[in-house]
């Protein structure tokens, strides 16, 4: 295609807005004029203090427990329908708030909601066991009828003409999904902004971002325009913004989610693969996400996902197993964690010392080559698919984790790159059971949310990723400027390099005052029952 | 380094096979003048009736079920010295007549077999549930202080200093791995012949070959010189040999069994990976390596395998499910199976009927494109890993499936290459779901074991590696030059090409005549329990 023949990307990315803003309903629509000024306070109550939802619509969306929503629709003290409505009024609200939304199925939802009280009247049994929950979805996940266009200009109007097996299989489960949400463009950045549909805001405080790639569903959820949300993590995607945004946010081991039928930029890119995970407001509902897809029977549907089956055993051996072993690793020997996550440690190995657990350092296995790795496979293609995915038109590139501007490997070469996985994985698995941990207790991040439009780091997520271990964000702190200065010295083990000296320099406490702190809980690969287990066990000793 | 700088390969090998023979007890080493000339006959009861082995021993060595064979060692019928004497003497004579040994291991298995007689002579208990049976392994799988110089010349000395992880499960599990086993140059073709070892031959029939790659445990185990052996499928390298020797052999999906620490030709290739499985005399044998192994934990030692212990029940319930619906699949739609494939797939659906089975017609989902697939995954390096093996010393280059002589991919079209598996798998997976069988049942391959230095044609087997379903192959039936004529006219659907046409005319009854036939049970991806089910169902149908 000649450039005189392409698309002005500007003038799609105006339609294309439009399209989507007309969809919003006039009167969910607040008029810029009553929104409160874009500063660093929480805007999370907004919606709720604005007038607009009802007495019971603001008690529904401050449900934050999914399970306490889902018995309420299955006594039928809310209509799938009622609980709808909340939640889109509480999105359209958000979206002006933090722009979290790139695609509207409102009157599709409608007609989902309305079809499950229906059967809920008639049949008197709920439709699943996610019954009448509206759900967010990352923008990667195909839903007839709209497009899926990962925020490339170029692939607005190539419209699905079927469901992903994730959106298939939470709706047999139930489940309404009515929006879909932003992304970075090619999916591989730790914030939320693109040129289709601009940046998404942190809801804690708007001057920041909210880390990514799923920062549509983080900003969503933690908003509470939605009660539970879909993303995807190729290096920390939904752990980051979890993390970022007060939620909890699980990535499961590859494959144990259907993926099949999503959009993704680099497809074929299965070195590390990208998976699917739920962000939400509870713990309880990662596990109930869990459960719900698994009974889908996923496997029948995505050829890449293996039968297994929810295991109850398993999740209440580790849930309720006494004097755990767990490996707090306080740092990745690049990148010191900034000064909260320091204090979130702290607070967290005392609650579990004091609740009998053993809690012993842990060194994960040489980072640095697992970085190297990670990279390699990011960029192995020269970023050849992200070249030919914007040069639809054009569309200016940000930045991203791809080989653009890197020079291209041969199939040779990327063969070399899987076998040092593969040595790697190895290692770092006989380090692992050598340690003998029940899990890893580690940051999320390096920082807490920050200013828009900086670098990333991913180690901390990135690293479980490539080892393909089950891992799990839990919101156990926030930033408080008084108790988390800005240090005055190095750390005691000294900076492990200027890189790691500059990253701690963005360290601004005040900017950051009251961002969430989140922490990882990682078992090993497949151990999702395992984890969220365990993950319990955390929660409950640090805020139990 | 220079050609000058290079050793001569032939030096190398002459002097390989020095040492390996050096390792056989001049006392059950038969002269070749009590040979017998190498023509169409069998040699398979040849070692019990040479008069080397002691009546013990060939009633030890002719005892086919590898369960029988562990009851009596675990009541101490047996020790586990003297059926490890008793299978190196017949492997030694195996190996005058059928060339299958790479590597010699006597002494140390001598040394593990004492100490597993003096451990159950102590404790009254048996090591594990393989205690005290010898296994054969392909050369791949590294045992301590031995080379897998996987046939390459240049790889001669690379001694290895550790135990493959499924070497090390095997003997944990009380198993006495004693030899090695050869497989062709870069394991990429389906005979089993290389400059290092040679050329193994089919003991049913000397004049024909084993089928490949996994070739020398299809020999050996055939000949009764081991129990069971371990091989490794990426196209069909264990149910081939397992075909062509009349065995029964388990191809699992990926990493269901421990690959780590096996060497491997094209590693890093991760588009179709290559999985390791069992050959043994019964079926029942399969099911025992598959609990045995399940039951040391692989995934506690090789990152790739998923944490999927034996599922008793789901076998049990496989095997004794009634009225089952099995898809025949009479063709690949490329290549017609020659007639005694037919008279094999009619005698197995009259049984199957006759036992209250539903056996409906199974067309598989466009195996032309799954065959486009798996040759681009394998040649994408052009060849780069072959060349570079051989090029230690410049051995020559034999036959195989890889990419030498074709352009090497890049990176960006290594993804497409997975990018159209994936979306295969997925429309492969809706076929297959849609047929509504509870497996498969089709033939091992086009033809049965033929005369040495042929080509080969993978795709009856190499479809389920591009899917990763578990498939297991069984001895149904054998060739019978009056039942099974050439073809005096085309098929009753026609020939699909000139090439069909050409396989089939290499059919030569007289030839082949007793040559064993060999069909898949085939189910879907991680059922290994269900395939081992209901293939007994299978085969009690047949043979019951």
């Amino acid at each position: 295609m000649t450039t005189a023949q392409k698309p002005d990307w500007k003038a799609v990315v105006a339609r294309k807005r439009a399209e989507r803003d007309a969809l919003i309903p006039a009167e969910y629509d607040i008029p810029a004029s009553k929104l409160p000024p874009v500063d660093g306070k929480s805007v999370v109550s907004f919606p709720a203090t604005c007038g607009l939802l009802t007495p019971a619509e603001v008690a529904i969306t401050e449900i934050d427990d999914v399970d306490v929503l889902l018995a309420k629709l299955a006594k039928r003290e809310y209509t799938a329908a009622e609980v709808l409505e909340a939640y889109i009024k509480r999105a359209c609200i958000a979206h002006r708030l933090v722009n979290p939304i790139t695609e509207i199925h409102f009157d599709d939802a409608r007609r989902w909601a309305r079809e499950l009280d229906d059967e809920l009247q008639a049949t008197g049994k709920t439709r699943g066991p996610l019954h009448g929950l509206p759900v967010s979805l990352k923008d990667q996940f195909r839903i007839k009828g709209s497009d899926a266009t990962i925020a490339y200009v170029s692939y607005v109007g190539r419209q699905a003409d079927h469901d992903a097996v994730c959106t298939a299989l939470l709706k047999e489960a139930g489940a309404v999904p009515f929006v879909k949400t932003n992304l970075p463009q090619t999916i591989m950045f730790a914030e939320t902004r693109n040129e289709l549909f601009g940046t998404t805001l942190n809801p804690h405080n708007r001057l920041l971002h909210t880390g990514g790639s799923s920062g549509g569903e983080g900003a969503l959820v933690a908003i509470k325009g939605s009660p539970l949300g879909v993303g995807t993590d190729v290096g920390g995607s939904v752990r980051i913004p979890a993390g970022m945004c007060g939620l909890f946010g699980l990535r499961p081991s590859s494959h144990r989610f259907p993926y099949e039928g999503a959009v993704n930029s680099m497809e074929g890119q299965e070195t590390i693969p990208s998976v699917l995970g739920p962000l939400t407001r509870t713990l309880s509902g990662l596990t109930t996400f869990t459960k719900a897809i698994l009974a889908g029977r996923p496997w029948l549907y995505d050829p890449l996902v293996p039968e297994m089956p929810w295991s109850q055993s398993r999740y209440d051996a580790a849930k309720a197993k006494k004097g755990l072993k767990i490996g707090l690793m306080s740092t990745d020997l690049h990148v010191h964690p900034f000064p909260p996550y320091e204090r979130a440690l702290q607070v967290a190995r005392d609650a579990l010392t004091k609740a009998g657990h053993d809690v012993v350092p842990f060194v994960p296995y040489e980072p640095g080559q697992g970085l190297a790795i990670m990279g390699d496979a990011f960029c192995a293609d020269g970023g050849r698919d992200v070249l030919e995915a914007i040069s639809g038109c054009d569309e200016p590139l940000g930045p991203q984790v791809t080989g653009v501007g890197k020079p291209e490997k041969s199939a040779y070469e990327l063969w070399q790159i899987n076998k040092r996985k593969t040595v790697y994985r190895k290692r770092a698995l006989d380090h692992w059971r050598d340690a003998g941990v029940d899990f890893v207790l580690c940051p999320t991040s390096v920082y807490p949310a920050m200013k828009h439009d900086d670098e990333c780091w991913i180690l901390y997520t990135g690293l479980w990723n490539l080892l393909d271990y089950t891992a799990i964000s839990l919101p156990v702190s926030s930033v408080d400027a008084k108790l988390d200065p800005k240090r005055s010295s190095p750390p005691h083990d000294g900076w492990y390099s200027d890189d790691d000296r500059r990253w701690n320099d963005k360290y601004d406490p005040d900017l950051v005052d009251g961002a969430p702190i989140g922490l990882q809980v990682v078992a090993g690969r497949y151990r999702e029952e395992e984890a969220l287990g365990f993950a319990e066990t955390v929660w409950h000793a640090i805020r139990g």
